[in-house]
């Protein structure tokens, strides 16, 4: 928390406004700076929650998270197997309508100082959510609350909305030395 | 941990090698992305150093990890102020080949599963470490202990040396809207 005895704090905090982040790109990097985004807030005092997007695996940041509660929270709202980009299934959808449903909650709940929505914008791309519907979600949020979206492929009209767009550029990576997934690197 | 009982992670293990990763470019997300893969790699149960050169504040990743020791553990070693990039101080120097003791010992210790040198591009770029030193570090590391170098300026060298760079391309930042730094977000 911000030390009580700078004055300058108060007149800060009250012109403090939220900021929409948006993480995307084809490279490494983009989940693991949201949730070192959260790690930092969390850090600081702030409460945290994640909704994560097309993934129903506990990955090692969703377990190394439950150290951090009650300042963080992560939420899965996807299954563990990939979604058809032509053919997603109607459970797909389901749970990514679910998950926005969780989003709207913790943005409107105030119990939150930053919500993080991983992967939406390949939810987004793979046509699982209406993008109007999450537009409606940033235009709509509390002015103060911090907003992180991360994935491929990120609208025009999300970036549009964003205060701040990081492109992660792949300029190698281990893949194409043949190195697989492994835990705690990729998941 | 991985499932004991599956056998293929046994042999997948014996082949394991360690991942040389960069995050560099002038957009936001860099030291965050290399967070977020540091509480992926402790909530798999890997431990995991942290250095923060050209730091000396406790930023709220700083005091997050507390909560995840022991399978992560950051040390600071900068000043809390900026180096002049044309005429560094005795101490920043100092300090810079400090960090590197201590990423020396990380390294070799056996105790860590990966180590992350925060801002080691920008010290190098800052000439407060020799590239070579640097470069030999990369070359003797153990071959199957993960590396994390973050900052803008990669040298050349290095990104020649890595598995896996990302750019973190800057397309918008809202210092550009005039908002400032803020707990939580920035630091």
């Amino acid at each position: 928390m911000e030390n009580a005895s700078d004055p300058r704090d108060e007149v800060l905090e009250k012109y403090r406004r939220g900021i929409v982040q948006v993480y995307t790109g084809n490279g490494k990097g983009k989940t693991t700076a949201a949730f070192g985004q959260a790690l930092r807030a969390a850090g600081q005092g702030l409460n945290v929650c994640i909704i994560q997007f097309m993934k129903g695996r506990k990955y090692g940041e969703y377990i190394a998270a439950e150290r951090l509660a009650p300042n963080l929270t992560v939420h899965l709202s996807g299954l563990d197997s990939f979604v058809m980009r032509d053919n997603p299934a109607p459970l797909d959808i389901e749970l990514a309508g679910r998950g926005l449903e969780l989003a709207r909650e913790a943005i409107s709940s105030g119990k939150y100082d930053m919500v993080i929505l991983d992967e939406m914008n390949v939810t987004l791309d793979f046509k699982l959510l209406p993008l109007d519907a999450v537009i409606e979600l940033i235009k709509t949020k509390p002015p103060r609350l911090d907003l992180v979206l991360t994935g491929r492929y990120a609208p025009a009209e999300i970036i549009e909305l964003a205060d701040t767009v990081t492109e992660m550029r792949e300029i190698k990576h281990h893949y194409n030395a043949g190195i697989k997934d492994r835990a705690g690197i990729e998941y």
